[in-house]
């Protein structure tokens, strides 16, 4: 995925600013929306087919409850903007949105809402795949929370939705700051799985390289930290964002609610380390590599001029005598051939012994 | 373009501050200077062909308009002074209009305007051609902005113009400040493409490289790598023009249009950021070339090597039998000629199953 | 163990924050909770084998002193609770002290007290294992400290606590927050003997590839290397984490205590200056490595082009005068042989003078 | 210039601070003061041949006007220590003046003074010479500037004297800061002229490493970056030199000449940006030059593996048949002469397809 | 003496803070203290050989004048102990007096006064030698100042104290904080004699370097980039120790010696900057020097090329006509001989016209 990535932005170019329309790939599933209404004492789930069902349902006296919008698709423009008329979102804010090129940021609007936009990496266990990046929304208001995601394949928020559920944990007993850090955690914890498979690919690397088994993994190293590359892209903002959302004067976010933000910012810097030391270790890997490659042409050189420096003399004097001069005394001798002979295993000997005392047997 | 820049340099050298001289490609068309003016209600679209036309029409009692001075052409001093004149610009900011080789900047005058000056990136579908960068200057007033382009090959705001007529979207709304930022986006927008076609070559390049095609490639990363670096020289200075232009306390641009420069702040920090991948991939391009080039002598010289090995043995065998000496009893045996076809075999097989065995073969 | 850091990971993963799970080694031996009580006039010491006994024992009226919670063992989740609980400790606070591959930080809660995470590392004097970290954590009260470790082989804080016994030095003197100095005193000791032992493999490094000895040792720089970035990764951290104890408004450190902890910061910023020093030797020594092997092919291969250009033109003389034509007049000459030896004499005496004023032997 | 930098350093080691003492080349000439005084109505210029004629001439009454003294030769101590006594200068100023060895810097002196050094760099359009820095001095009073230079071998400050004498542009009427900028502007537009020097031997390599004209060019490089390091010592300073001088704090420089500063600081940037890219460029040409050199070698060893391949086997067959065993029945064939060719040329067709196939050929 | 640094560090581990240990290579002379007082009208000097020798005489009524302990050894901890008993200074202040392991720092003590540390190079002459750093510690008072020396083997601030007794220049008319600076000075003014033969030696590797001299030079750049780093280690922290000396609210340094303060400042970044100079220097001559040795080897196998591709064709022809076939018409031919020798004549003839036109010959 990272590989066309460029070639998905040429689509908003040259439009005018907040037109809203979808970059990244081709699908055609209706948007699917959740209205999810809960506190600590109840809970409630409904698919919101229309519009209306979107808004925000407000019982006058009763107690307060945290709405939490879940949608699941961000190519349907017209059902994004009519979200947006509904929540008074910044023409700007839908675009980013629609734009799953677009970086993790925060943005805080002057409306009262928080902007988050970060990417679900999903990894395979399959070493072979590359991971690809899902590009999540979320918003989140006073007592509500507006969440975007991708693709239809499985909702990526499941075990938070299992966890309000069964009311285990502290999910409910807390506002919608708290959900949007059950989120956000869900996802970090998705890197830790990447990064894991990364790892065990680095290794299987130094296995190789060291263990000087194959020579084309100069590609493989290649590949390797071009995707560390990427999901460091995906990962580097994280810590100015949770640094952001965790400040003294943060509107939206509750005092109750840091440390576990916290939590996801210390995450955050773990995961930007590993990177980090991933991608020196490749670059030793690298130079490894290299220099493996240069002495084994080094014993391939070695093979060769023992070859040559031990049968050059010898077919110099096999030449010799295969002369066919009218006189030469040492052809006439009834032992030449014999010390001929002698000659030769002398020299061959002698060279052994040279290249022996050079190291190079 | 960016080969021969330092050749124009000299030309402004020890001349007296302030004298306007123009420094760039030669041209001598006659510069074009269109006046626009607009608000919510009227649009209005005139060459501007003596300098009274291009002063600003106040009419008491109406409605605030925006008047846009939109000029091609940069090469004659006296339209640019007499300009100056008119507006109250400094030498100095006039110098920097004419100068091609002036780096992108962002100045607050105090007489109340403010000076912008970036370079729109030309490229070419062809990835043979590198792309060039045109020298834009944007003042920005109260309530006007005049804006010079370097050429006359195509407004390059021709999009605005357009936008600005049809009254659609949302630039005739607001003020003199939002048309900065309809300009400056504008160019903005074509980095990308320029992006695009480096992505590109650089997607080539690794196939190139990592498929192992063709060995000049070195050069070919090396012209990419030159590429990259000239157009991160033009984009780098933009993240800290476009924070400096919403600072709390920027005197010219209203807060409404706040979000639509963090827009751009946005663009500029992702396209920097795809420039210094890019550098980082083609500098791990350069080691890969590398080890391929080092790889393939290696194969090389194995086949020298083997060739070696199993040739001067024999060769040194024939040779001996082709001696003349008198004595040589293998000479006389009637099968001397097929045992020595068979030691040589042997010799050969030995010596093809030694390269097996140390997986040269 | 660096080697399957990652593999830890996987454990708590996915689970509602705060949730207590070992993640670690497994390990299946009892927690052992030895309670110290100090002052400057008592000292008493026991094993606290049921939770009532973990308490701080106040009694009225009475001399303050320090009570030292020394926890050997963290694997078990219903002990830390139940601590937890004991103390108001946060479950975040619980979660990472379970948590070993929880990196050193620092942090301040609000019910009054400090948690400090780092890192024990265990060298062996034998060069070819490498290093471990164990995991540690220290909770700084008022007039307590808990103290957490992972391993039961042996009490790394004994040192500290016969210091106590023997009320020699400064210890039974000061309150808590010099307890938590001592502690991490020992720690920060114990990282100067693994430099120490990896400034020696450094020597020896060097020894090899200046004295040209032996080949294969750019694995074991590159093992020497990745030994120094885990290092590294472990004791950086410390810098900050000692600069916030030791600002003006920390809460629980008195002045008095500021010129020790002072003494950690400066010991800390010496340790990562070697090792950065380490690492930019081992890189340097890298290329030297690499030059090396260049330098031995290039000896190889003047052996090989001498022996090639003294034999190839004795051979071809050679093989002149075995030439089977009727008439070759030099082959009727009585002295023709002797005057063959004499030119290749010539010959080989020639190509020894033009190696020689090449410099090549 | 640069070689021997180092040498003049020890004169004045160990000698009690603020004992002055010329530390630079040997020269002998006479010491030459210029007065000049000027306001907007008068201009006055005279050889200060005495002490006398050095101080400020004060009017009562009449028109402020500026006194600049320009100073050239800095060898002659009891001048320098005079001048210093006459305008209340600072010992360790002093010191500086005289010391070429001495860094860009800018201090302010309590006595209302402002302490100006920097270099002047001599090009030689002679791309084979490298570059050499006069060291310059600027002493900038309430009304009254001081200049010193180095040489005697042209005054460089000319072009600013003509545009006093002449009234022409702003200089005039300003007042002695403006000068102090006039003064550094001309040395500033200097350093382009090197840069542009610098520029073309960086061209002329890319065409010669690229072109794979000539082998030798590495040293060629080494010398390029070793000149543009030496360069950047100069120019870099000057950043924060002026950035100190257009602080809003600033004593002794107006608001109104702000903007003149502001031009030099963009000029400085752009120096510094442009040698930094240079610096990138031939780090990368050095690469392309390893890159080629390998190349070359992977070529020269082809052609040495085809010959081989070639000739060995057919000199292996014809070796075959010079054995002299008695009974070899191919000799007695009549064809077998023409069959030994045949199987020949058939071997090497066999070899130039092999590699064809192999793209070596 | 950098080699076995860390072989010196295991002493002071694990024994309680506090404790005074020499840290050093072992010496047993007695140590010697001066004690030093002086105002601007007078000066005397004794070697203080009791402890009651070493307080500050204080005469009421008299002027103030300047004591200054100069203590010549630090290895008897009962001598430093008693010291610091007397001038009341904090047990960690001297165990970093005593640790010769010590990095340069400065501190400021409550009890009014400040603790400098930095090391004294002892270069050599003789370029083989490595430089090695003396620990020097001095300890500011209101107005004494008590400095430690490591070695007996002369005293390194005889000059300051040759000065102090002609009473000429400035050192006795100022108080203790000048006497720092003068110390300070003679220290840093010893940096520039080490630098000096650093930058000798990189002027002679640059000779051998590009002159292609030697080939085993790689050692020795790496064991000059070794001491550069090494130097470099004692001289960056002085830059921050200065600047903390001349900060306004800097207690003990009256505001008129700061000039003289920011001149070591000055002198300290010129050396930084320098070594900097030399470390990328050397970075570059090792890539020159690789590069050198590719050259090299490519020279050499176009040698062997060149001969194998003439003399193998060559040994072939000859092969041919030594075959023994029956029937081989060219042998009977009279002028086969001559015929042959022409054709291989012209075969050598168009091997070097080929080689001349591949620019190998």
């Amino acid at each position: 995925m990272p590989k066309n990535d460029h070639r998905k932005q040429r689509k908003t170019l040259l439009t005018s600013p907040g037109t809203l329309t979808y970059v990244g790939e081709q699908t055609n599933f209706k948007t699917l929306i959740k209205r999810i209404e809960y506190n600590e004492s109840f809970y409630q789930e409904e698919v919101a087919s229309t519009l209306e069902a979107c808004t925000i349902h407000k019982v006058e006296g009763a107690q307060p409850h945290v709405t939490w919008l879940n949608v699941t698709g961000i190519h349907e423009s017209n059902v994004i903007e009519s979200l947006g008329r509904l929540y008074h979102l910044h023409p700007l804010l839908l675009e980013d949105v629609m734009n799953t090129l677009q970086k993790p940021k925060i943005e805080t609007y002057e409306d009262g809402h928080l902007y988050v936009t970060l990417k679900m990496i999903h990894g395979h266990e399959d070493a072979q795949k590359s991971a690809w990046g899902e590009h999540i929304s979320l918003i989140l208001g006073r007592d509500y929370l507006i969440s975007f995601q991708e693709e239809h394949s499985g909702d990526i928020f499941l075990p938070v939705i299992e966890r309000l559920k069964a009311s285990v944990g502290k999910t409910r007993r807390h506002g919608a700051d708290y959900l949007l850090y059950a989120l956000m955690d869900v996802i970090v914890d998705h890197y830790f799985i990447t990064l894991e498979r990364l790892g065990d690919q680095l290794e299987d690397m130094e296995d190789t390289v060291i263990g000087n088994k194959i020579s084309g993994s100069l590609e493989a190293l290649y590949t390797l930290k071009r995707e560390v590359t990427f999901i460091r892209k995906y990962i580097w903002p994280l810590r100015e964002m949770v640094s952001t959302l965790i400040r003294p004067d943060a509107p939206l976010v509750s005092k109750r609610v840091f440390p576990y933000f916290r939590d996801i910012l210390d995450h955050t810097i773990q995961l930007v380390d590993n990177l980090d030391t991933y991608r020196e270790l490749v670059a030793s890997l690298v130079e490894v590599q290299l220099s493996a490659v240069s002495n084994r042409m080094n014993s391939v050189m070695k093979t060769l001029t023992i070859f040559s420096a031990i049968f050059m003399p010898l077919t110099f004097i096999v030449g010799v005598y295969g002369m066919n001069f009218r006189y030469m005394p040492e052809l006439e001798n009834p032992n030449g051939y014999y010390a001929t002979w002698g000659i030769m295993v002398l020299i061959t000997f002698g060279m052994i012994v040279y290249f022996r005392w050079k190291k190079w047997l």
